[in-house]
């Protein structure tokens, strides 16, 4: 993959989400690359992407991009594994900055770990629909390796309860997790930025088994392509500091999500009129 | 309340929602007044209102509704729980012909049919979050009564997974159900148009307790207010004919849902594009 040069160092990293679950990628980010700023923007007025068209997707997408540009992004992190597997093409025609997606780093980690060449992939429907994991991961494997792909769309209401320990989410995750068993993964890709919220109960789930996180596996990719700054550049700031949070819809619920993914509560959060961006650039 | 007078009686009724609830509101008018035609929008490009803004939702509910006018719409049917909580009156002041929402007529039965005072209320977090269902209960109670809501955010994602007989909704539902038994509730309005295909889960965790479904109520008022056509208007058409669906996203899954919450599926089904609807009238 060929990537535009960074031309202004300093500038932020731009994030973005449908919503909250891009938080744990930021999180990431914020450990893999601490020296970096971030703008992070969070789509909360038409969350979730997981069920509209692709086109509809790559529109939303596309404007979330733009605002980051304007922003001063100098590389745009699409914390969205939906956006990432229909939009990331459509955006990088129209887009002038670096845009990496969630699903490549992870597909390539999976690739790399898995022994028996048996991959489960979880992800919401739309993810799961658009065969992108199974893609990326094919395109990374020397073998011929067995994908098996399960939508789970209870699992993000599950985080955003924060019922992870209620004896339910145990249930639904061993009905998602059958067919998973009957074809003996080995590994296991995270594919939604919100399932590694439920990272205790996968490993209890998968004893054995390898988890990826789609967030860790950005950020090593992100760590890749910008530079390290020179020690004359390079602030210790406290993360508290280091990032802007937008919204597209005033969201009580934000900060409050915001302190359970990121493990710190934003100071302030900026509400903006995402229709406002243009619509179309071509 | 005062309806603006019905000119053409011929014309259709028009019904919305954020996306597929509202068609077990549909299902119940069909039943009740089953002379009539009807328009069905689903603004599935913005599923779900119930995590929006009150603005954002009035915006939506606005542009809806001037399609369905458009459309040729004699009344309109809001057949959405959120939006009857928080947009009914703004589109009211807009909008020339009568507007009926699902939280009115459940409200006033709810007040009837408690006998020991003490009513439940489901729903989601935005409707709970209202407090709309507990004014109208309030206002329609002769008595003072004992109102207690509770949002239940995973019943819609398990009736669109079509779990209902998952051992997992049990304990969900038993979890939501907690607080209603230690009030003793007699009664349990369903503020959800999901939460009717519930209805046998619901009467096994209540047993003894009056349900309240609010599409059936909401049937009930429209047929008090649009005239029964005299017999020579009176023709006797078959279900499927007599709807004509829309949706703002392409949506796969929608004849699927349809069959599953209408018992039929829909003909023809048209996308639209919800944004070329005139945003603002004031």
């Amino acid at each position: 993959m060929i990537y535009t040069e960074i031309e202004n160092l300093t500038a932020p990293i731009g994030v973005f989400d449908s919503g909250v679950g891009g938080l744990t990628v930021l999180n990431r980010l914020l450990k893999v690359l601490p020296e970096q700023s971030y703008i992070y923007l969070g789509d909360t007025a038409r969350v979730p992407y997981g069920n509209k068209s692709k086109e509809t997707v790559q529109q939303y997408a596309l404007q979330c991009s733009q605002f980051l540009v304007e922003q001063g992004a100098k590389l745009i992190v699409v914390a969205c594994n939906t956006a990432s597997a229909v939009a990331l093409d459509y955006i990088r025609n129209l887009i002038p900055i670096p845009i990496i997606g969630v699903i490549d780093g992870a597909a390539e980690v999976a690739a790399n770990v898995t022994k028996n060449l048996s991959i489960g992939v979880i992800g919401t429907k739309a993810t799961i629909r658009s065969e992108a994991y199974k893609k990326a991961i094919v395109e990374h494997s020397t073998k011929e390796v067995s994908i098996t792909s399960v939508a789970c769309p209870l699992l993000v209401p599950i985080v955003e309860e924060n019922w992870q320990y209620h004896p339910s989410t145990e249930l639904i995750i061993a009905e998602y997790a059958k067919i998973l068993h009957q074809n003996s993964i080995d590994t296991l890709v995270l594919g939604c930025t919100h399932y590694p919220m439920l990272k205790q109960q996968f490993m209890k789930e998968f004893p054995g088994v390898t988890l990826v996180d789609c967030g860790q596996s950005t950020a090593e990719i992100v760590r890749k392509i910008v530079p390290i700054p020179t020690r004359s550049n390079q602030e210790t700031k406290d993360s508290t500091t280091r990032v802007e949070f937008y919204i597209t819809d005033n969201d009580s619920n934000f900060p409050k999500i915001a302190q359970t993914f990121l493990g710190f509560e934003p100071e302030k959060i900026q509400t903006i009129d995402i229709d406002s961006v243009n619509k179309t650039t071509n």
